[in-house]
């Protein structure tokens, strides 16, 4: 099947572009002798998994056990899961680690010591890092409590967890309003794991790993030092929002939505099918312009966004596309793609995208962990 | 199984509340002897379809030929498509009329055109009704085209289509922000399609229905002369931003996410394990407060918000709450129920949500339609 054969919307692929992307990412890990753990929450494929793995990345990242169930079923036998896991799923842990080599965080030392328990009673082990709120403020414990190392060791020393080190998500980066910032964000990051490191070795604890990921912090994570490893995830496919924050260049891009035009009601109006059923409501960031769900090229070539349309609303099945000029070309039934704002919930709302090769042939590729929010 | 024994986050269906919904709907409808077709976006459910239809529906609304072919393989006889199907679907509508019986609409003289010659091509007809723009602004005729009327009359005498009539959705009452401006969006609508649809008798041709429908407008539009039909969909579920809008009670709402505290890193902020994968990112509409990603019930019967809690930012797998008194009493590892903003797009997330049954069972029920997205 070709491109414009499909039956649209349709979230599709370049085969060359994510390549592209999966190589530029490996190589400048490896020039820096930092082991890449891409997070896999933006394909959920394992096909794309094993293409990672196979350019030199250790094993992936899931956020959820149902993702990582879905990744050791198919054979990946490296993951981690940067989330806090809840020790109510000890069952579904203990399957997981006879199928692959399973990590995961705490950041609590009660929850610690219900981890260790639960191994201990199946005589068995797990590897844990400690997750560090770095300033995104989500999970984490805070570095700058005065007794932050001393939890640390405490959970440490816990029975049935092997303490690797520190992990982080710098995911405030996402607010950063110029590359400064972001490059900033990055080497405090590094600081502040260093650090506190530093401060839980004199408790004589050692951290074998120092672990931070996100796309946009990626190119300044890998010019500090005592970092060990990178979890980028949204560099397979990119987005508008790393665009604007100057991650990658529109024609990185690998994730986009084929639409159709299926009303052109008024001249400064037209509607194309894809709606937050397709692209999701969430929003852009980004140093410069973040108005409207996403950018539309009317070349399928994708490589220049169309600045006189501004996908001003969606409905669960249309765009509210503005034309700022008042003016348009388009007709009903002609095509178009959209770059979505966050390609990571796109992949997730869809049971297959369709991956194009050289010559716009498309196949599919199914999202098979997509769903598994638990 | 029983609700607490569930993985979370999941999506919980309370079959009381939906039974009700259902039943006080269609008794709205009947009491004004209109014909209620509800669209099933909202449950994306045969099983659901069926009890409506049971209890009195003349049938369902999809928006996609994807989720029509689904229903239609159910068994599920009259399917409406109250969305701008563009003619190169035609194989797929043809293959749709051979199940079920068939309709959808046209704002477009061109596109209609192309409908006659495909359906004359095949030997057939199918009903369409013209989309009228009521004030949403998004698909439909302009009533306020000096044309208009003459449009519509020459749709309507275009071989292989049956014109059936006029049909409408005030989307924009979702912005209301008053009961009274609801009442006053209902009645305008009402008032617009009597006159186009008198209009249009002019030129020989009669609307044998006029079709309206959303939630927000469905307890003002049954008040209106001159309509045919009505076509909500949320009801069955409700949400937020029905509640909001006064469409629904907090005891309404049938759909809600069963969630974890699975971090409690400060006194003023949790950590729940339903991200935007789950809630999606869609804010609440309403009269008054609409802020945060849904909200949240510390009680697990789901009667009355918790007002110190609110979900300050959601990323793709956690919610951040921000607890307003900077104290709360939740543990890790302890359940909530958030509601959704929009249950709609919640459902859509999901293989399958979870029915509960008085004294605490659920059963799965598959989103059998969902991510149908073409």
């Amino acid at each position: 099947m070709t491109l414009t054969e499909l039956a649209t919307p349709a979230v599709v692929i370049n085969a060359a572009r994510l390549d592209r992307n999966i190589d530029r990412m490996q190589a400048a890990a490896d020039a820096r002798r930092l082991r890449l753990r891409p997070h896999a929450k933006t394909h959920k494929s394992p096909a794309i998994a094993r293409i990672q793995i196979a350019r030199g990345a250790v094993g992936i990242c899931c956020a959820k056990i149902g993702e990582a169930e879905v990744f050791a079923a198919d054979g990946i036998a490296d993951i981690r899961l940067p989330y806090p896991i809840n020790p109510v799923n000890a069952e579904r842990v203990l399957r997981l680690l006879e199928q692959t080599h399973l990590s995961f965080i705490v950041d609590d030392l009660a929850v610690a010591r219900e981890w260790s328990a639960r191994m201990n009673a199946a005589g068995l082990s797990v590897d844990v890092l400690v997750k560090v709120d770095v300033g995104f403020h989500r999970c984490g414990i805070d570095p700058d409590r005065p007794d932050a190392a001393e939890v640390v060791a405490r959970i440490a020393e816990l029975p049935g967890l092997n303490f690797r080190g520190l992990l982080s998500h710098a995911g405030h980066a996402y607010g950063a309003t110029s590359e400064d910032e972001t490059a900033a964000v990055a080497a405090a990051e590094a600081r502040l794991l260093a650090r506190l490191a530093n401060e839980i070795e004199q408790q004589g604890v050692k951290c074998e790993e120092i672990s931070v990921g996100a796309t946009p912090t990626a190119r300044f994570s890998v010019q500090q030092e005592g970092l060990t490893e990178i979890r980028p995830g949204n560099y397979v496919y990119y987005d508008r929002t790393q665009v604007g924050l100057g991650a990658a260049a529109w024609s990185d891009c690998a994730l986009t939505v084929l639409a159709m035009v299926v009303s052109t009601p008024a001249p400064d109006r037209i509607i194309l099918d894809c709606g937050s059923k397709t692209l999701s409501n969430d929003m852009a960031r980004g140093f410069s312009e973040t108005r409207g769900h996403g950018v539309v090229f009317t070349d399928l070539e994708a490589t220049r966004p169309d600045e006189d349309l501004v996908i001003e609303r969606l409905s669960e099945e249309h765009a509210n596309v503005r034309v700022l000029s008042g003016a348009h070309r388009l007709r009903t039934g002609d095509l178009v793609r959209v770059l979505p704002n966050h390609s990571c919930v796109v992949s997730n709302l869809v049971d297959a995208v369709w991956v194009e090769r050289e010559g716009g042939t498309v196949e599919p590729l199914p999202v098979a962990a997509r769903g598994r929010i638990a």
